[in-house]
């Protein structure tokens, strides 16, 4: 089925403790639509660059067949770039430079054939910019999954919490469900949250995994324990797009068709952490993928064999 | 099969969010063996208090089975005390008093019908009086697990790596694993830990579950995501109870048999918390316990569907 994704096409600046990138492809777009592309034919993207965006990583897109029509490019301006530095244990970073560039004042354009998808991936950006990709579909796509961040709840929550009611599944870390839900557990946190709206809500607990609640049940997914943890950039996006691409394609939308989602989300984002930036989302296989899967249904595989207590 | 369980059994005050205790029981020696008496039949524990301690207590720990022969009573000293307030995320706590008290020169005893048990739990204690308990078995057990903590890793670094080397199975949280391999990657972490002498590693995440190591294998088991975390000491210990007294169960040791095992401590894990101290590990039924571990058969249960990719 077909899919439109939103969601920034960037220049990233890395540096990690393994080592120092300069200006590389990255951004949530990017992230999502190549993740989501090993699982549905040509994903729709939709997003804005600068006319300093080199035209060989949109070939690039092209060939893993993204459709690219979406995708404004604006003459003598530049694309959004992000430098972060991450700390010793990969986990906390911090932000060097932002410069938001093409994304200021971003009024997404969603393509004609676009407007009938079946599924659209909101990607994180500012929840006004996703809500007019919403407001010009021409159906309600079937499935509206949308990712935000700790940003928006702090700068524009009544924005936020109104795009937030618009979507089926919304995508969160764990930190995030805390302070949008006011509430520490996560149980808690989830019954909050689904009452804004969503049908699923996904909290993504980085190296613990993720949790997927709907109103009555809950799943838990592991992270596949890594030895390397080369650069976490991309992470939640690659998950987004493996997510997404794997309920669009031509999969009735289930709970346990969303866990199954889930998994091809986390191998996606096991993949995109084994490298820097999105170079080891290009080439994959699908034997790669399909084991890569498969081993995290061996990590929690267990013959149950309870007792009978005394 | 037999099993011996040495540890503190101690007075706790404990502040959460939630309220506050006076002197309640606490110390790992409490918490594991009753964990542990819902799986195997008379747990023999070893442990010191004062005459301080009530003998109401004594016999409530016998009513569920367990045998205090290895108990010593001091008289005219004080049992140990920990007084600890957690903070609002129930996630960390400060230490507002440590009294050692009979804990300072606690020499253990193993009585003589102990000696010949075939599991060992060494719960948190020194590494020497743990290594003083292995040395008394007149056998060695068929498993010795042990428990550690921070602490030990930092004031009795020799002792602690001395100890572990004669141990079957070390338990330890994500932090304490970083800072003994001085590895941030887990996977890098329990191989190095592996290379100190145990054949299985188990890396405790609070909540977010627990993974299981040994040189080939891993496995992740959830954490049950819970409505209301009460309190949450003895968590650790009460896992490390519900783990081992389901191996000594007359089971076989294997990788397959620890998994379960596991689960089974989880479980024990999570009704721990639901109460302040060991309240909740009292009176809890054989279906009670059961449903909880089908629970977590539930939480990471998905049929597997993994599409062939484009």
């Amino acid at each position: 089925m077909s899919l439109v994704i939103v969601g920034s096409v960037a220049f990233d600046a890395i540096e990690t403790p393994f080592g120092k990138t300069d200006k590389i492809i990255g951004g949530a777009g990017s992230f999502i639509s190549l993740a989501a592309s090993y699982f549905t034919r040509t994903p729709m993207l939709i997003s804005v660059v600068g006319d300093d965006f080199p035209e060989d990583y949109i070939k690039l897109l092209n060939s893993r067949g993204i459709n690219t029509e979406g995708l404004i490019i604006k003459k003598g301006e530049k694309s959004f770039f992000w430098s972060g530095k991450y700390n010793n244990d990969m986990n906390s970073r911090e932000t060097i430079v932002t410069e938001l560039n093409v994304l200021k004042n971003f009024e997404p354009i969603v393509p004609e054939f676009y407007q009938s998808a079946d599924f659209l991936m909101l990607g994180n950006l500012s929840p006004v910019v996703q809500r007019r990709v919403i407001e010009q579909m021409r159906h309600r796509p079937k499935l509206i999954a949308m990712d935000t961040m700790n940003y928006w709840m702090e700068t524009t929550y009544d924005e936020l919490t109104r795009t937030i009611s618009m979507v089926d599944v919304l995508t969160i870390n764990d930190s995030e469900a805390r302070q949008l839900s006011k509430e520490y557990s996560l149980v808690k946190a989830a019954k909050k949250i689904l009452k804004m709206g969503p049908l699923y809500l996904i909290i993504k607990k980085g190296e613990h995994g993720a949790l997927l609640f709907d109103d009555h049940k809950v799943f838990s997914a592991p992270a596949l324990p890594l030895e390397d943890v080369f650069d976490p950039t991309g992470a939640g996006d690659s998950f987004a797009g493996g997510f997404i691409g794997y309920l669009a394609r031509n999969k009735e939308v289930t709970f346990e068709n969303m866990k199954n989602a889930i998994i091809a989300g986390s191998a996606m984002a096991s993949f995109c952490v084994e490298k820097f930036g999105t170079e080891n989302l290009i080439g994959l296989s699908q034997k790669q993928i399909f084991n890569r899967m498969q081993q995290f249904v061996e990590l929690v595989k267990f013959q149950h064999d309870f007792p009978v207590i005394n």
